[in-house]
């Protein structure tokens, strides 16, 4: 076996076997095959794709490189979520808590964000105190005595993904739907989980830009969990327009604690509480009514807890930027159009986003929205506060604003997109 | 500009502008853009094309990544040539020393082989004491003094090529007719030939296996010389069987000094004069015979000078392998297919090609062809003959053997490929 041939089999377009791909995913994780032939194999398995067979097995490759975590000994089934990355998608702080309080154990290995997207350890390290790498002991201790942990994955989970997430990275081939969806299982899958519900999002803000390819993309996730023994579901979710009305880490706690204080914007309630239900559902818990438990405090409580156990303290003042600029309504009408991908860019301007790995985030930056589509304003009237600790920043920030927005004639008839465009299952 | 983006552009089947092109050239050359980024280039270049204008900028970029040779000096027009590699393709030997004792001066660079093909240098390099690695003042006094040189390329040439040569072979990048011309010719115009007859192989024991794929790689090539004031015309030849009676490092010596001394295999002697004709067209020289520099001796003096200069013993013993094993044929009959490919394979099992640059070859191995396709051969006689220094290699050389011909029914009426397919100009 040699990382040439197998390259060419891809290449010329035909399919890997079993015994290619598990040789190369090894190889490629002990060194063997260098990082450029793993490039070209990546391009081409992007241009050429891979049949379900070749995904299936390259995902348990993956799952093979490492250790896998388990959870028998809980007393609790077991539910995940993961989305595939948003603006404003903070629905992982309500949501763990929130299924936690409604009886299953609920282990949230996050990650950070990268380019326009946040992410959810970022969000939560705006919390003073609040710790992010627990050991697997800590991390157990934490998911039994709280009933929910969202917490960084070990380095010994999927390390062929780790290796190979980062290198399409810096090559041009993260948006394969092959290899998005073995990199998102293999983890998931290696995490232990009894079931999943994916977030997949779709439209400018998210990775997958058409309906048809996020579907293309869950079907093919719900396929991989399912044929691993994992009860696996996909809510195809809008992401034309950012979730609730925050952009940004303590931004997004804060709007996070008031959906679990029963308040919040309407689409991330609507959401929590829909991906709550489907994560019951596939946990086999019947007879629990997540709305119910953010109305009477006992998903707040939980919240409280988890955060407490990894250092937090749930009632500290949150961090605020140190600057803030109002951007106005230039008319009177109805908000038809507020671009995902544009204020999560200008958020990441503003500092609540990195360029590269190593860049720390600020706390504190972000956008507020003032107004969302369908929304009618008045000319003048504040459409979104941006913050940051950095003014100077304010001008490339505005630069991604301008052109993220339609305003038409005042009483045009305009109907949002709904939240939720689709259930793969 | 950055590597990403430049590969999303190939990627995404967008042409490259100039701008994209010179920099990753550049950058890449620099150590800058990482060998797994040009990788992953390299690949959405294979499948997804590149067009003409992309192809000579590319080209060009090689080019000015290093320094450029100049003959203005000589008083001779150059003329050179350059094959893209068969099995038994020794034409090199007899050709420079031909078109030299017609009025040329014949600066070949040349290289080693490398998998089935054969290297110029390396079937050199078994006449004692001949040396391939020149200085740039050594190479242009054998030029000037005996009308032709073979030697190494220097370093200085096209560097980026180099680099890229190195990087295509090991990620499965290698049969890209866009890469393959503008490596070719990068080196060619780099090294200030005035003229070039291109020498494109089609079969089974070449890169392109179907005469459109070599009509493609001939006319981007004859664009690319045309494009940059050289005057270029290239041949198509026939490499479905191999060329010649030998294949091998001093078998094919000795089979070149037969052609120099007005003898050898006809194929030979047709294609060595066919080159030779259009080198001198493209090189401005009338009135020329090499049939009759041939027959009279001239072309061996210019040989003999040309091995003496470079530190080569023109009368020594060629060296002979230790051991030799016949094939015989297994029935009488007419030999309609003696494939190219097979007996390349054999010939590079028995010692005489490496499998790694840095292995040695055998000087005296290789497969010594008895009868070529439409030949009548008789039950029992010799069909081939395997020379090798190491003969528990016979095996593993046989088994590439088996299956490399077909005879036919005695009295079967066949006609062989002609040699020459195609011109182009």
């Amino acid at each position: 076996m040699d990382a040439v041939s197998v390259i060419r089999t891809k290449r010329d377009r035909a399919e890997l076997s079993d015994q290619q791909i598990d040789w190369v995913i090894d190889a490629y994780t002990r060194g063997e095959v260098a990082d450029y032939q793993m490039a070209a194999l990546n391009m081409a398995i992007l241009l050429n794709g891979m049949n379900r067979r070749e995904i299936a097995r390259w995902t348990a490759a993956m799952i093979a490189s490492g250790e896998r975590m388990e959870f028998s000994s809980l007393s609790r089934p077991t539910a995940d979520k993961h989305s595939t990355g948003g603006v404003g998608d903070k629905i992982t702080l309500p949501l763990a808590p929130l299924v936690a309080a409604c009886g299953a154990a609920v282990p949230q290995l996050s990650g950070r964000g990268l380019g326009h997207t946040g992410g959810t350890l970022d969000k939560l390290e705006s919390i003073p105190g609040w710790r992010a790498l627990l050991s697997n002991e800590e991390m157990l201790h934490v998911l039994d005595t709280t009933g929910a942990v969202i917490c960084a994955a070990g380095d010994g989970l999927a390390p062929a993904d780790k290796k190979l997430y980062a290198l399409r990275d810096v090559t041009g081939t993260v948006e394969a739907i092959p290899l998005i969806a073995s990199s998102i299982m293999s983890k998931k899958i290696a995490e232990g989980t009894g079931s999943l519900v994916l977030d997949v999002k779709v439209g400018t803000g998210a990775f997958m830009k058409t309906i048809e390819d996020a579907r293309e993309l869950a079907s093919t996730m719900v396929g991989l969990g399912t044929d691993h023994g994992v009860k696996t579901v996909a809510l195809l979710t809008d992401m034309s327009t950012p979730l609730g009305l925050t952009a940004g880490n303590a931004l997004e706690v804060r709007e996070s604690v008031e959906v679990l204080a029963g308040g919040g914007p309407a689409d991330v309630v609507e959401l929590t509480v829909a991906l709550a239900r489907e994560m019951l559902d596939a946990a086999g818990i019947k007879d629990a009514d997540p709305a119910k438990a953010l109305a009477d405090g006992s998903a707040m409580d939980v919240w409280r807890r988890m955060i407490a156990a990894q250092g937090g303290d749930p009632d500290a003042a949150l961090p605020t930027a140190r600057e803030t600029h109002v951007v106005s309504a230039p008319s009177s009408g109805v908000l038809t159009r507020l671009d995902a991908y544009d204020i999560g860019i200008a958020a990441w301007r503003l500092g609540a986003g990195r360029a590269r790995k190593e860049d720390p985030v600020q706390a504190g930056a972000g956008v507020e929205l003032h107004a969302k589509p369908g929304d009618t304003v008045t000319a003048g009237q504040p459409l979104m506060t941006l913050h940051t600790d950095t003014p100077d920043r304010f001008d490339y920030a505005l630069q991604a604003v301008e052109g993220s927005y339609d305003i038409a004639a005042p009483g045009t008839d305009f109907k949002p997109t709904p939240i939720i465009l689709d259930r793969i299952a």
